[in-house]
């Protein structure tokens, strides 16, 4: 099963040995979304504007994840992440959520764009569900990826 | 907007007080899926049965992420679970995820069961991304939930 | 050395054995203060009303931190804290913090409510320093007591 | 709000990206103090000599959550500390502190000699609220930096 | 595979469900020792009465690590410790070390007492290893266990 | 007590500056035993092959912990590990671990590799204690270490 590069030939687990890759400037870019009620959604728009800042939470919290990425992910490396951000865009009965996460090192940022996303949007969830527990979260992919050997990935369905 | 309750009336965010609530026995479902290329599943359901154990892992990661929901939900209250578990189910594309969460207590652990659907989820993309970066993790939701105020709830699209 | 309680008849630090205290409501409220430029202030002030929020992230930050005392303070009990809230308030030049946590249980909260605030204004001076690095914490101290043996106590300064 | 560097130019929190800074050497070294009764001072003086370590232990303390601070503080950078060291001082009743923290990198290390120094404060405060609820905490400041493009920075009070 | 009850029965890990059993009182003391040259031993036995407390930092690490077992062993519970003690003796080349710890609760604290025990003399084995790096630690075990459905337990060796 | 290094020349304690030290390849290897019963044995087995996977799930914790080895160990320096890797072997009624930790940087990797085989083996302990509470954990050393300034040991009983 060597084209799983998280297990040796053994087949056993392990963090996989980053020593030897160069340290290059990497950047990964990951997407998400929650489906809410439209009265949700009105809600956590009123707050943008006045009180209740749902999303200024979230935005916190993904970017706090994003830090402890290698605590929850049994195989990550620690990254000293040089950037982070998540931004959010409102749509009828939806919140998408795009989070950026750099570094320079020896392996990619992938999984900490990702994480920011998942806990961001968890945040929503948590902070609606009194109102909407029928929130769906969907969507959540890595949408692009830029450095280490593998270059710039896009995916395919942006 | 008191209907969103992590805020006070003066639309400040806080932890809600749960000190009054009854402490009845409480249990969550939740559950998400990860859709993969054939090629990406095939490798996965290897793996349980000889060398690769990708979903071994991910329960794993998901278990022991419920654990620390508190720490990454930013207004949710620290509670002792009393039980989790994570279950798989293969299907022809993708991976299907049920995580339940159960404590005895004052608040619900809708959001002990989402952050272990959650990072189950990401482990998999983290050890499956080497050969399908374009996976992509959707219908993450509440299915179930007993106990509390609200009593027994269901999703409604299950 | 009995009268410090932390440490042992030996004069070795334990955690205090609390298994035979009755559980009580408990709450804690503590306060503080950071001075900066009249400048900064403004700034800060500036962003309640529109962009850059500067105290909405010490809050979070503040409640946060007081679910994660018992990992910084080392003979600190863990708590399942039912509350916490943060409140700021604009002075001249200065920020003034004050912050409340409940529980109910076997002790008490005041080191969670102190955590809160040291971690709040540690936050607002990271997200100001850039503009001013002279700002100064100060007035630090537990305000108010409830629940325990010891009952009610009342700072004597207030 | 340009002013502020932890938001962007749409008033968004983010973790500011530093990968374009340059790596030099950087050291911060912070300050405050706990005011306390002359007879909790004499508990605390004794200790150093014989049992009951409580500046010991604060010690302790303040240099672990130095190795936590971009945990606690949601937009500090996570930083490979090369040197933390925390040094008390005893006056007539207060017992000063004064943390140092030093890395290689490409983001100064304010945040972490100030969270030692308020944790050691706390840590004192915990293990002498037996006898004396009243402390207070003050003082708590940057004194000095080094490295970074502002270069050397004095507190103007020093 | 019933008789280990951390797998369900499809063999998968599971948290298990705790949720039926009493609330009782609960003990468990364990032990280890860290064998090292008379030299290191010599060191340590000076810091005790004068300076660099290597025992002193070891037992707040021990009791520490006690708080956040279940960060750390996968399946298990977060329990709300009652107390923790962590004492040392010193032999002729040799450190052993004792831990013990409490709550009142549906599962046991065997795993936080070695816990506490392991990482007790992990910080002992850094703190000396500049001058000692062959230490060995051994006799790891658990030596007595109270309350619940098991009752009293003494290790055969005892 | 310039001997321990962990002291300064007042021989208080403290995170030792490494931010003059060379960055070299460094790895570490370290070594342990947890004995059981011979049934017990037989359990941990048969999981290895089909339901109830005891190592799987120990080696996953190791890794884990080896990545917080800096939270836990009070003046360990945070570390970027590029590798982690933790191999078990059955004995006649033993398991023996063995943990590899590699990283660049400025100091070793002993205690990571150390707290890696101590978490692996109290996970094993965890797994199985329902049946056998008498297991008894031994012979945890560091084995082997190459890089840094020391450069290359190996353990004398090796």
């Amino acid at each position: 099963m060597s084209e799983l590069t998280h297990f040796d030939a053994q087949g056993q687990a392990h963090m996989v040995n980053v020593g030897q890759k160069n340290s290059t400037a990497r950047r990964a870019i990951a997407g998400g979304r929650i489906s809410m009620l439209p009265n949700t959604l009105a809600l956590i728009e009123a707050g943008q504007h006045a009180k209740g800042d749902v999303l200024g939470i979230a935005r916190i919290a993904g970017i706090m994840a994003a830090k402890r990425t290698s605590e929850l992910i049994p195989l990550c490396h620690p990254i000293p992440l040089t950037h982070v951000a998540v931004e959010f865009a409102l749509e009828a009965s939806a919140v998408t959520v795009r989070a950026t996460a750099e570094t320079v090192g020896q392996t990619g940022v992938e999984m900490e764009a990702l994480t920011a996303v998942q806990i961001a949007l968890l945040t929503i969830y948590d902070m609606c569900k009194a109102v909407d527990k029928g929130m769906v979260m969907s969507e959540i992919q890595l949408l692009e990826k830029y450095g280490g050997k593998s270059g710039h990935w896009v995916a395919p369905s942006c």
